[in-house]
């Protein structure tokens, strides 16, 4: 039976999806990356696949979603701190 | 029984902890966070009350401890967005 807490867990879920959106998108407009660390984003990378792993054990599907979307737009950071001059 | 994924999760959860450690000690060390999107780490912020609450209903102490240190450290980030000029 799903709890109300479930729910809870849905939209912490969406929310970790979407964290990454607004700086992607900033970081497109103004072509500025500079104060982002790289080594955070490096981090994002490596426990997004980390999250993978573990939701693919435990066959959790938000979990799969919300990583695999996170991971998408890190490397994207990534891209952009390599090509964009800071 | 633990299992090998539990390993794996627990890996998962140490490493989003840490995340924003470089992030707040490059903007600390440069004092300049202008790239960085307050939109981001407000959703960050949200998002890691949302699962503080949701791993308080289901008392999963590993979520407990890395959303609270994710928390601090945000709202580390939101404070140095309001404090040094970008």
């Amino acid at each position: 039976m799903i709890q109300w807490y479930d729910y809870v867990g849905y939209f912490g879920s969406f929310l970790t999806s979407i964290t990454f959106i607004p700086q992607v998108y900033k970081a497109w407009k103004t072509k500025s990356v500079g104060d982002l660390s790289m080594w955070m984003m490096s981090i994002v990378v490596l426990s997004t696949i980390v999250w993978l792993v573990y939701a693919f054990a435990i066959g959790s599907g938000p979990v799969i979603v919300a990583n695999s979307i996170v991971l998408v737009l890190s490397l994207l950071l990534v891209y952009f701190k390599f090509s964009f001059k800071s």
